[in-house]
């Protein structure tokens, strides 16, 4: 670390308020207080491009902008802030809380269970406070961690989070700072860890005035958004310190305990020392700092292993990633989907291969890709990975946003949630999804530029004309899409009911049963599947060992265990409790 | 390797030539064959997007071009021959010849002394036989390889072969396949090897019809020559075949024994196998095959040691890398300019750092880049880095295509000579500089598109501009400017003929002193510059030791050696046998 890299934004300690925004090639910048008072002040500029100032007397709810060579006026780019949303003032924040975690110590990765939540969508609250008052609900599940999507600070109210365009603001509409910081200590007072999904590959496309500033763009490379963010050209160091310092806000300040970041495969960085290494030796110092786990959670679409190699084999030593490619397999296998991204998948063999490489793609052809991709994952613990049967992607980006509960029979979901929760790999839920809710989760936005909502719906017509998708489906702008992605909370049906015991069971099953504990890379046996279209995976740990038969045909399957010795049958998912038809019946799991 | 990795092109054998082409997304490609008769083939195209054909009753010389989809005709984008240049038909090569090199085995990496030449320039002769004409005046220096230009078709007859667009053809003004097959054999009867420099990062700006074929760029990075040659987009395997074939044929078919890969930065890969890497594999089993040694000499500008770091610890593997920065480093310090990439130069504590550390910039803040740049070398011997204080890029790239004799008096370019030659490095000299040759080293261009040549002369002068050069300088497409940069030869005047002496004896000092045969990376102490200016290295090998004392005045200096026992002085620059002022005097190294 050197003078490039430092805190950015508005520290506010006892009504004084030090200021520093980073603008290399500026001639001047100005702090322009627009409430309670108004009154210009100006700020030095230092050798690494930063301006600073400090301003006495200052109350928490002061409202600024920065005025940029005596000419634009734009709101902070580290704003903590946006009262009234992204294109007007930032406000100044106290960041002192009434913190209660201090027991808190955070939990092993590998003892992870995720569960993934939209917080607009969550419940009727449509905010922080919703998901505090459903934090019993989601310890009674078994969960022990709660991911959220995206808070930073994005147009209007109605948006995923990927459209964030204050990386360090929370959400005004979700219940701004404070509101996040009694989230995360209710959910650390009840032993439920909090990951936050932050996106570093990419700013919104409304409302983001960071180029104003200083070069945050680079032309070298080439996003899905556009031109990239600038990690690796010049000036990229004030960039890296950007995202850097925002990542140890959150981790610190707002005691989150691990960043889910998106699509790392697009923070294209082509330096000596790639940003995510650096971002994961300055994380460590912090959990030595604070005595808590902090661990960095990668979406990559690279099955590239050096992200989570360790540094000491030359890895970037992120601790763990998201796997795609599990989810492709059985929903592939499951729906008998074949568009879009589906075309690579298909065939029980990639799902037995998800189980034991990790990778389904680790250096094959991949059709859909049109070249070679991949490389094996190593020697890299099953416990470091995530996979699921539904996420927000998965299903949102489904022109009819709908659910694994639209197309799969009542036994075949609960086959899909074993796969994942009997894996050895971290399992993610998503909201809803442990009762069998069947309210569509669409995308949906509310931008404030006309052009841009055009955009935006004539992009997600391009996007689903990859996939067979014939219908029309409904607009990211309009309010209704958003309202029927709310949670129905429909829980008490017979079937709903049914599903969340049988969630409930099988997540006390992983975290009870002893040779399911074991995550290491030679800890699980998966049995060659054949004809008989039965995948048959044998989890060991120690003396103890268990069996676990996921049956995907349609109809019952006579089936002999590959074990010499005996073994007793302790979990069968279609017998009665969990609504099923009777014990030992067709697309069932036993354990 | 599977079915995407083959050799393309036209390849004959006893009168038939199988022919096949890269066309993925074409509909048809048929074979056109101009001459001696005219004929068209239909071609067939297999899953991986190959087109292919084998016609009899074929003569080497046969000329051919491909029709595309019933539309354009184009050269093979593989073609070894274009007998009358970029744009016309390509013609077939019988790949038969008479070798003598049987019991050439190669020579270790880290024992190489490279001579870089430039074959339009080298001789008045402007092709490979002026080179084998050379063959005993360079045994006689004392070089044992010779580092050719890139040697790739290009437009004209003039350039200095980075705007090749034909990576296997060789170009026919130089003397196509024969000529370059006679050099090698030469030389490797005369105990040289050839390196030869080829450029995967970018095709040349006139002639290149490889996108008429296929996806050959994407848009997902930028390079100083725009849109990146694909390397990890879809359908980059066919992009990597084709440059991987390129490679394996100069170092199989035409006896190569390493490749100087040009600006190895600029192949842009985010696959999870980067191209070098497979390279590396592939050229490993070549050398396996072949019983010689093969390397991989990178120009990389990233001071990212992951290229050459064994693939054992994650590395790329590559054998090689060129080190710009020692350069950069001893020509800031020797002539004082401070223009350009020479802003982050100008210290003797950095000629200490290049040669302790060999990155300068290995995580430190570049004022020339704007950004932190670089990481630690590592473990990775000083045997695997090449070194110069002149090559054909700092020569040439400016503006008035000086040499060090333009600049720098007599003993100082002594001094510059022993500092690379006495350095644990590979030193490579650029031609001409072993007798101080005056002649400039132009860069000269012979394009026929009069748009390009505007564009390419206003390009240089937007290149200069960094620099403070305020003349007029020759236009590329002169040729005067081609001219100009041939070698004199002028090797028999006093201060000619000292330098020559000079450097032979350096050359053989560096060969036969044991002291200096180690390249280890603990072989060498650097004593640190202090005020007097004046840089001691302490080079090891077991028992021997020897003290190189470079001395940086202008004047004569006092100097005690950091020995505790005693030593011997076998050599002074100085010394009147070299033309110099007498023993240990200013601008002086002594051994």
């Amino acid at each position: 670390m050197n003078e490039l890299y430092r805190p950015v934004g508005a520290f506010y300690k006892e009504d004084t308020c030090h200021f520093v925004v980073w603008a290399p090639k500026k001639e001047s910048v100005e702090l322009v207080v627009t409430h309670p008072y108004q009154k210009i002040y100006p700020l030095q500029k230092d050798d690494a491009g930063y301006w600073q100032a400090t301003v006495e007397n200052v109350t928490p709810g002061l409202r600024y902008l920065y005025r940029i060579d005596g000419e634009m006026q734009r709101p902070d780019p580290a704003s903590l802030s946006q009262p009234e949303g992204v294109h007007k003032a930032s406000e100044v924040i106290d960041h002192n809380f009434s913190w209660t975690d201090d027991s808190w110590k955070g939990i092993p990765l590998e003892d992870l269970i995720i569960y993934e939540l939209h917080t607009g969508t969550f419940t009727q609250n449509h905010n922080f406070e919703g998901i505090i008052n459903k934090m019993d609900y989601l310890v009674e599940l078994g969960i022990n961690a709660i991911e959220i999507m995206p808070i930073a600070q994005f147009p209007g109210s109605r948006n995923w989070g990927y459209d964030g365009v204050y990386p360090y603001a929370v959400q005004n509409s979700y219940g701004g700072v404070n509101g996040l910081k009694r989230l995360v200590n209710a959910a650390h007072t009840k032993g439920i860890a909090i990951i936050l999904d932050v996106v570093y590959n990419h700013l919104g496309p409304e409302g983001g005035y960071q180029s104003d500033y200083a070069p945050y763009y680079t032309q070298r490379h080439k996003t899905p958004w556009g031109n990239a963010l600038n990690f690796d050209d010049a000036y990229s160091d004030g960039v890296r310190n950007y995202f850097l310092q925002n990542a140890l806000m959150w981790l610190d300040k707002f005691h989150i305990d691990a960043l889910r970041m998106d699509a790392v495969h697009a923070i294209v960085d082509y330096g000596a020392k790639h940003f995510v290494q650096l971002l994961k030796e300055e994380v460590a110092k912090l959990e030595k700092k604070t005595g808590r786990k902090k661990f960095l959670i990668a979406e990559l679409d690279l099955n590239n292993p050096r992200y989570i190699n360790p540094q000491s084999k030359s890895g970037y030593g992120l601790d763990s990633q998201w796997i795609d490619e599990f989810h492709h397999a059985i929903h592939a296998v499951l729906t008998g989907e074949t568009d879009g991204y589906y075309e690579d998948f298909g065939s029980l063999q990639q799902v037995e291969k998800a189980f034991t490489d990790t990778y389904v793609y680790d250096g094959i052809y991949s059709p859909h890709r049109k070249k070679i991709f991949g490389a094996p994952v190593g020697n890299n613990d099953y416990g470091k990975f995530v996979v699921f049967s539904q996420n927000h992607d998965h299903i949102g980006n489904r022109a009819l946003g709908d659910r694994l509960t639209q197309t799969l029979s009542f036994e075949a979901l609960k086959l899909a949630a074993a796969l994942v929760i009997f894996s050895p790999y971290i399992p993610l839920l998503f909201m809803g999804e442990e009762y069998g809710e069947k309210n569509p989760f669409f995308y949906f936005t509310s931008h404030s530029d006309p052009d841009l909502v055009n955009a935006v719906t004539e992009g997600r017509k391009k996007e689903f004309s990859y996939f067979s998708f014939k219908y029309d489906f409904p607009g990211p702008q309009e309010e209704d899409t958003y309202r029927q992605s709310v949670l129905s909370w429909n829980i008490n049906g017979n079937e709903h009911a049914a599903m969340f015991r049988f969630y409930k069971a099988i997540i006390q099953l992983r975290k009870t049963l002893i040779a399911l504990q074991n995550k290491e890379r030679d800890s699980m046996k998966v049995y060659p599947v054949n004809d008989n279209k039965v995948l048959t995976i044998e989890r060991k740990n120690g003396e103890e060992s268990a069996f676990i038969i996921f049956n995907f045909n349609e109809e019952k399957k006579d089936y002999t265990l590959p074990a010499e010795t005996s073994c007793n049958k302790i979990f069968d998912s279609s017998a009665a409790q969990w609504n099923g038809p009777g014990e030992v019946t067709p697309l069932t799991i036993n354990v």
